[in-house]
Order: structure tokens, then C-alpha cells, then sequence
């Protein structure tokens, strides 16, 4: 079925589907600003307890946006064949932890950073702020 | 071969391997505010010239995300089995179309809205600042 024939559909992912498909992926991407620019960066995380959970290292980019007061995170996914997709965006607050036993708990997390070594911050962003969106066609 | 045995490396991708990048994929995010929140939403684009160009829909998300000053627009893959991964990154001040002759021109291009009808404005973003970078992992 070409696009031509068919008739986009923008629905919305409902909180419950969002947490679900948040829960099977692994590499998402977070957005801020570093210096007055916008930065978008991929991360591997995890979602512990009702936040996202990534690890950054200090002064890196990813803390100097983290550093900021609002951040965007996103997963998608796509189909290149049928035009179709969705996105999960949690938007929120970073709070870096710093809880000594809470980070026992978190390096126990089978959350390695892919960038290596030295990424010995933990920042989460709470589930709070949480929307979906699907793109789905049908015919016409 | 794991991550606990191997030395992850970052490395800087040159701006001719960017924009090989960046014509050979098709979906990217892009990552703005919205009403000062911070937005980031998955589009398709094509590289046209020397720019990234997308297509919106007038007052919708990705309209009044680039009606802002800047805007981030980042393409990226990732190996999940070896922890590797790169991504591309544009920033700029997006740039909309509205001359009549260079909008016919890129009403020819393949570039269909994939979710549907109405998205007539065409945005793009200069390839001014394009930067890229690289995960991989050599045995420690």
C-alpha cells in the first residue's frame, strides 16, 4: 500500500503502553541545551522504580546538560516499509543521586555505560511527564 | 567478548563520514522547546543540497518547535550485542522554505510527510554544524 493510497493516523500512546515500551528498550535519547545549544544525545538506561536511569560521567556532556533544569528523553521505533513509527517522550527535572546506600542499590543495575569506564553519575528523571504518539495508515 | 573485558573508546566521526551518514538513513529526531519545555520528536528527512530538510504541519509540534532560535536534528545506530553505537548531530537555526520556484523543486523530492496530509511547510536545517561520534570496544 503506497502513502498515497492510504490515510495517516497520529494516535496517542496511553501512559500505561508508554511504561511498557519504555520497559523493553535499552538506548533511548536525551535532550537538553550545553552552553545555549541544543544537544541531542543517544544513552543506554534502565527504568528503576518510576524513573529513568542513566550514568554520566562528570563534566561530561551529558552531565552539563543533565546540569540544566528541564530535559527531553525519547525511545522510537520505526517501520521503514509501512511509514510507520512511535515515540515515547518523558520530560522532567534530572536529579542526580547522591544517596550513598540508594547507589549501592543502583551499581548493583545491570546498567553499564556503553561509553566506558569514569560514568560514575546516576541521574534519573522521573516517570512524571510521560506522552506517546503512533503513526499508523490505513487505506484510504 | 564483555564489557567488564573490553576498554571502550569515543571517537570523533569527520564531517564527510557525517554527511555519508546522514543521506544514508532516512528518520532522525529533532529536538527543540515548546512553550519552554523541552521536545524531542522523530521525523523523516532527506539530505537536499546543504541542508537537512523536513517537512510540518503549520502550528503543529515540530512548527513551533523550529520556530524557536535553534534546534538540534540527530540520526544514530547502534550494535546492542557489542555496546557500540554513533550518532550525527546538526544544530542550527532552522531555515523555513517559502520562496515559490525552490518550493516547487522540493515538492518533487521524495520526501512524503509520514504522518499524512497538511504538513506543507518545508524546514531545513543548514549543514553548518554537523558533528558525529563513535562507541566501540577493543579487548582491554
Amino acid at each position: 500500500m503506497s502513502q498515497a493510497e492510504s490515510k495517516a493516523h497520529l494516535e496517542v500512546i496511553d501512559r500505561v503502553e508508554c511504561l511498557q515500551l519504555l520497559d523493553g528498550q535499552g538506548v533511548g535519547r536525551i535532550a537538553g541545551t550545553v552552553e545555549g545549544y541544543p544537544v541531542i544525545l543517544p544513552i543506554n538506561y534502565v527504568v528503576f522504580g518510576d524513573a529513568v536511569l542513566v550514568r554520566a560521567r562528570r563534566g561530561g556532556a551529558l552531565d552539563r546538560i543533565t546540569d540544566n533544569t528541564m530535559v527531553a528523553f525519547e525511545i522510537d521505533g520505526t517501520d521503514g516499509v509501512y511509514h510507520e513509527g512511535w515515540s515515547v517522550l518523558v520530560v522532567g527535572r534530572p536529579d542526580q543521586v547522591t544517596d550513598p546506600a540508594e547507589l549501592d542499590r543502583l551499581k548493583g543495575l545491570r546498567l553499564l555505560p556503553w561509553a566506558g569506564e569514569g560514568r560514575d553519575l546516576f541521574i534519573r528523571i522521573f516517570l512524571d511527564d510521560v506522552t506517546g504518539r503512533r503513526i499508523h495508515h490505513s487505506e484510504a
